[in-house]
């Protein structure tokens, strides 16, 4: 079990109390998450400019439909209800819009299956759970993800699940027996526990161990000390909120590295490594000539907060309202249609 | 939890060795496991002649086409797959072939569901394994059935899967909603540790707890301390025996109560208590009362061991010719019929 790292353990004995587990995102004090350190501990690689294609990265919305390759979507509906106070109902309606939301991105129906946990786990899925679960102990898992004896058995049950996707085995219908396809898994560094573990598991399923590629977490308006909460509706923009929405959480909640008065701002200039909407231009503006452009004259003192918020606002609005028209196109049909084995 | 019972501590603690799980049955040193004991720990009521109708009670071949009540028969090849050193495909495989020896017992196809787990795992019976799971700790099992954290999680996932079939909701193709029945669970003993944890989380979960039918374990030829071992071909009569090997087995390996000649044995008699051919008569023999006169003069020196062990030989060879006579009508097409959702 060299291969996996005990994240709890290592929060606790290192310098700082940060935490990272798909429950549970604790940052240092300052700064947010410690990337560095993480990458450090779950022994990723850097993608840098070397590991990168010549072709310009995809955008964050356009990578949806860019891949040639069968995409599996797995809604883990079941890990709702573990870890929250909802019912199973409640968990599969959730698990449906989240589908929605997803299809409204342009995902090719040809080429994607979504599935939820409620809905699909059996047959050779529940197969390849038991094989992983066979595999790991509970003190790995209490290692892995900070499990106590306390907690209920659910949690322990989970693990398998989020692991079976990484197989191809686990969709005859998709791969029609062809089981030695390696998995290409793009998510949040948080979910890497899960996957240390799959790795750890997969060659002693006579598998190939999946590949990841991990992101940071998109921060929240506040700044970068965590994740965003479904409990405060300020500290996020949400796909479905209007433009004047958007422009009221952006003006009074966006966390600016900017100075407090335009004569300060113009003198000593923005602080751009905390400023939260340099971070979600960074994100959503698709010309990285403009967005260099920006943060180049923030960071000077040439360009003010209020007409960075401003672009900030235009930006995150276009998307918005382009989704809401995607969303509003989606069918329960289209739901079915992508969601059939 | 305070009706989940420690069977693996009071184990420990009590003033015999005595450990009865689904796994592993150890009795005291003399005569076997102590079922007041267990009655008592587990909560249990004796069936005694008060609680029986007046009809004489079903023999064991025939209760099974007795019931005019649904039946739902659970093969537990996940459990197999878990617990021993086989491969899933194997488990699956002796599933089948335990699905067979079950239907040549004589059960009606439109009023019994025959389901393996690796089968049939998914959708709402996967809904309440996570309902279980939900409302069950790991301290919780590690009592009950004296789990580890060294041991491996596909163990803390089973017991939901051994509790959902109590649930009609588990089976909406049989009860078609009709949630609130109560489920009646004959079982051996041993099995008492999943339903005690089942009853304790059934009201959480707004269902009645099932009822439990517990019997003894049937003795191994040698005697009975502890079960039979499929490792050990001689502790046991197979239905797959041919007669003159039952004899062979009867004759060599059966324990006997009876005297060690024939002059001791009609001056002392049989110790009846211990005698192993005189328990498989009580589990076999269809006429109460040849059984009680078999056992009235056996005791009282009367009846030769050697006599004795004819008959149970002529019992058993009848009942083993006859069941490989039903099980080789059982064809493919059959199983398929009775496994079928």
């Amino acid at each position: 079990m060299s291969t996996v790292l005990n994240v709890a353990a290592a929060a606790a004995e290192g310098e700082t109390d940060q935490v990272v587990t798909p429950w549970e995102v604790t940052g240092a004090a300052q700064g947010g998450v410690n990337y560095d350190k993480l990458v450090d501990q779950f022994g990723c690689q850097r993608i840098d400019t070397a590991s990168r294609t010549s072709r310009p990265d995809h955008h964050i919305t356009s990578s949806a439909a860019g891949s040639s390759l069968p995409t599996v979507i797995q809604l883990t509906d079941d890990e709702k209800f573990l870890w929250k106070d909802l019912s199973i109902a409640e968990s599969k309606r959730l698990a449906r819009e989240n589908a929605k939301d997803i299809i409204a991105c342009g995902f090719d129906v040809e080429r994607t299956f979504i599935f939820s946990d409620f809905q699909y786990v059996g047959g050779p899925f529940y197969e390849n759970m038991m094989q992983v679960a066979k595999r790991v102990t509970f003190n790995t898992i209490r290692g892995t993800f900070g499990f106590t004896p306390e907690d209920h058995i659910g949690k322990c049950c989970f693990p398998p699940v989020q692991a079976a996707p990484s197989f191809a085995s686990s969709f005859p219908h998709l791969f029609g027996g062809n089981d030695q396809l390696r998995c290409l898994i793009p998510c949040a560094i948080d979910q890497d526990p899960y996957f240390r573990l799959t790795r750890d598991v997969a060659p002693k399923m006579g598998y190939l161990k999946p590949s990841l590629i991990e992101s940071k977490f998109f921060p929240a308006l506040q700044g970068e000390c965590g994740k965003m909460s479904a409990n405060d509706p300020n500290s996020a923009v949400y796909l479905t909120d209007k433009s004047d929405i958007i422009k009221e959480k952006i003006r009074k909640y966006a966390f600016s590295g900017g100075q407090s008065t335009t004569e300060l701002q113009r003198k000593y200039g923005a602080n751009v490594d905390v400023d939260v909407c340099i971070k979600y231009l960074n994100f959503f503006l698709e010309d990285d000539a403009e967005f260099e452009h920006i943060k180049k004259e923030y960071k000077a003192g040439n360009m003010l907060t209020g007409e960075l918020k401003d672009r900030v606002v235009g930006v995150l609005s276009k998307i918005a309202l382009a989704h809401q028209n995607a969303r509003a196109q989606v069918t329960e049909e289209m739901v079915d249609a992508y969601m059939s084995g």
